[in-house]
């Protein structure tokens, strides 16, 4: 037969079971996290008409769409699930109820450089809560309460939700008469991490002719340190001169003020006033979360508030808030520093039934019945092979007990079971081996994705 | 702003929350049952290397696949999780552990004709037991217990999975000099449900110049009646006589002996030798399952024995058993005939939190983070609305549970807990709010997607 190599795209991720079994335990954990908080789950085609993924047009968007046609259609595959919430809120905005909160866990696609780390093909995990005209500040103080309980959930220990208000940095820049460039400003400063503060100065000063005064003062009041509390006092000195800047710090500080009710610990939170986030539509709280023992990987869940989330498709007024995780990213980074939890089962079972020849077939079928039917997942290896081919499936898979079954057992109506790891056996009856093996996982079952 | 038509192309599934709710419970059932089976779930990428995907090439599929361009490279939408499986196994066939036992459920892409109820975008849902250069009959036995599994989970009640073998069709025939001409017969006898017997026969006789005795002969044999014994019995007359049906009719024997060992009732399986399936691939074992109180509904699961899966990309034999739900069209189905349970909870929360006002803010957030503690799926209700519109909320949305914190309540640490079907409301702490919330919604949580 003609053969073709198999391969697989560069910048698709697929993995082997192992991994794809920790995978499939954080996609759980996202899941259950996000449904805690009472957002609803939503799934979307991938596929989508080019007209309604590009309402928006322009920029690095186009470029790297995956965009195609079929018969008469020109169709495109989305690059994020905001925009396709947009769609849908919009076509569907009479059959919802606001707040409309949502949580969609989906691939989406970009076109991008194949370079190590960065996949054209991504799942993100996205929640945004939709208003109807308008949606109030809780909201966004509420936040960093999934934030915080969604990575707590995953078992990472060492990170930190920043958050930060658009209105605030607007007000700001508008003391320093740079209303007009603030957009430009908003996104220089965004690359502080990156390029450090003396080339955020020269791009202001150089590229966008921003005073060097002013761009001395922006910078010394992105960068004002101490504590939540301490930047909420240093902010209050500005009060009272603009509106955008007293409505912004009024928002700031209640996120602040109910972070602790929201169960948030002080030290997985801050206010940081460098942080603006690129994206142009954001118009209040902005979001980022930081590993704070890898700085380097950057933020690992960001998101804001925006005031029109479907403009491009109803005159309807939806005001959101959302964040976004990507796990694919995040997943492959997680894999590079070990921190993967050794904990999760990633054997394809809990126990593998093995008849030692035909005649204990029907004892050894009636035997993985059983497990199943108390919740034990399991496998029967069939096939006809020699013992040590037959231990060595299970050892091999990882499979942590194997149940042999011989012509004695199954005549007894019991089985040997083994505990791979500890090397032991015993002779137990189906439902003895059931609740030793649920006894012996109960931990490893709910084991968290990440050590950390 | 210029705006675009919000919509959802023709052809693709996009369900509202409510049902986006019924269906996720089905998406957890069948993994939860497929994994009781000791198969490890897999995920592969959505796109693949158009000569990956086509490598078997020609026919319907390469008419219907979503084929384009990006950059240099020819890509294509998978079209079903098969070929990506054979692909996935080929590439990484010394990274495995034979049999590979695994499960996928994702969507794939056929441009097909648009027409209610046909779907160009649909949830597959697979489970396949892969061997290295053999495998065991007893794997084709162990599938009907997979199959029954899963749809007693789902709720289904009235379904026949249906088995035939397919060396026992095609040693009939080899009985009767049909060997050169059995692909065309089994492919005309898999249309007997749709065409009925007399256009079977005329087809075979006018169309493969099947001589007319021989093909009363095939549609007497196939339609011979009684139960799986008496057929067994009716197969034994014609032992002996050929190779091929010998080996089929021990197989088909097997398949039997251990169905209730496996744990399927008699009830729920029948053999059916009528069963033949449209595709050339399978060698073994032939399942069907239907909806016995909806005949007309076709198969909602099939699948069957192969030799070889992936003869396309590699030398290695890889004998297989599989099978395939197509998820999105039994959805629409089980939509159609009202058969989804109405006792899940179809709402965002299992709780919403309202505060009267500004002032019992801090508390109404302390009594959403304690139920979350309990598991109480929970939101708050932020927006400074009449107390009538809050309550709505709770209503139009589905909520069953409304905790409403007044200043009286705030003061004393209680809420006034509000069952919203019964119209009850009694004032309890959080804690003890949390308790009733979670012992009354026990039930529904565990309900099953189908009614029925």
């Amino acid at each position: 037969m003609a053969q073709i190599r198999p391969h697989t795209l560069s910048g698709f991720m697929e993995l082997l079971p192992e991994d794809q079994k920790k995978m499939q335990r954080v996609m759980a954990t996202l899941r259950e996290s996000y449904a805690l908080y009472g957002f609803t789950p939503l799934d979307t085609p991938v596929i989508e008409s080019a007209d309604v993924l590009l309402a928006k047009g322009g920029g690095e968007t186009e470029k790297q769409i995956y965009r195609f046609t079929k018969g008469e259609s020109d169709l495109a595959l989305r690059f994020d699930l905001t925009v396709p919430l947009a769609k849908y809120v919009a076509l569907h905005a009479n059959e919802l109820t606001f707040p409309f909160r949502r949580y969609q866990i989906g691939k989406v696609y970009r076109g991008e450089r194949a370079q190590r780390g960065r996949f054209r093909e991504f799942y993100q995990a996205d929640i945004d809560i939709i208003g109807d005209g308008r949606l109030d500040i809780m909201n966004e103080a509420e936040i960093p309460a999934v934030i915080y309980r969604t990575f707590h959930a995953l078992g990472l220990k060492n990170f930190r939700i920043r958050v930060n208000n658009r209105k605030v940095l607007n007000g700001f820049f508008a003391l320093l008469g740079l209303t007009e460039k603030s957009g430009d400003v908003m996104r220089t400063i965004d690359k502080l991490d990156k390029i450090g503060p003396g080339k955020v100065r020269a791009v202001l000063v150089d590229e966008f002719a921003v005073e060097p005064e002013a761009a001395d003062k922006v910078l010394e009041f992105i960068s004002f340190p101490g504590t939540s509390a301490e930047k909420l006092a240093f902010l209050r000195r500005y009060e009272g001169k603009n509106e955008t800047f007293d409505l912004g710090l009024h928002e700031l500080a209640t996120v602040v003020e109910y972070v602790g009710s929201f169960g948030v610990p002080a030290e997985n939170f801050e206010i940081d006033l460098t942080i603006a986030r690129g994206l142009d539509y954001y118009t209040g709280t902005v979001y980022e979360t930081v590993m704070t023992d890898h700085p380097e990987i950057g933020s690992i869940c960001s998101g804001g508030r925006y005031d029109n989330l479907a403009g491009y498709y109803t005159d309807r007024t939806l005001p959101g808030v959302g964040i976004s995780i990507g796990v694919t990213r995040l997943f492959y980074v997680l894999q590079e520093q070990d921190m993967l939890s050794k904990d999760i089962l990633t054997a394809p079972a809990e126990a593998v039934v093995i008849p030692m020849d035909t005649d204990c077939m029907a004892f050894a079928v009636e035997t993985a019945t059983a497990l199943r039917a108390e919740g034990v997942k399991t496998q029967i290896y069939f096939e006809n092979r020699k013992f040590k081919q037959k231990i060595g499936f299970a050892d091999k898979s990882g499979i942590p007990f194997a149940l042999i079954i011989g012509g004695d057992e199954a005549a007894a109506g019991v089985v040997s079971l083994k505990d791979m790891a500890a090397g032991t056996q015993e002779k137990l009856t189906p439902a003895e081996a059931a609740a030793k093996i649920n006894a012996a996982l109960a931990l490893r079952r709910r084991a968290q994705a990440i050590r950390g």
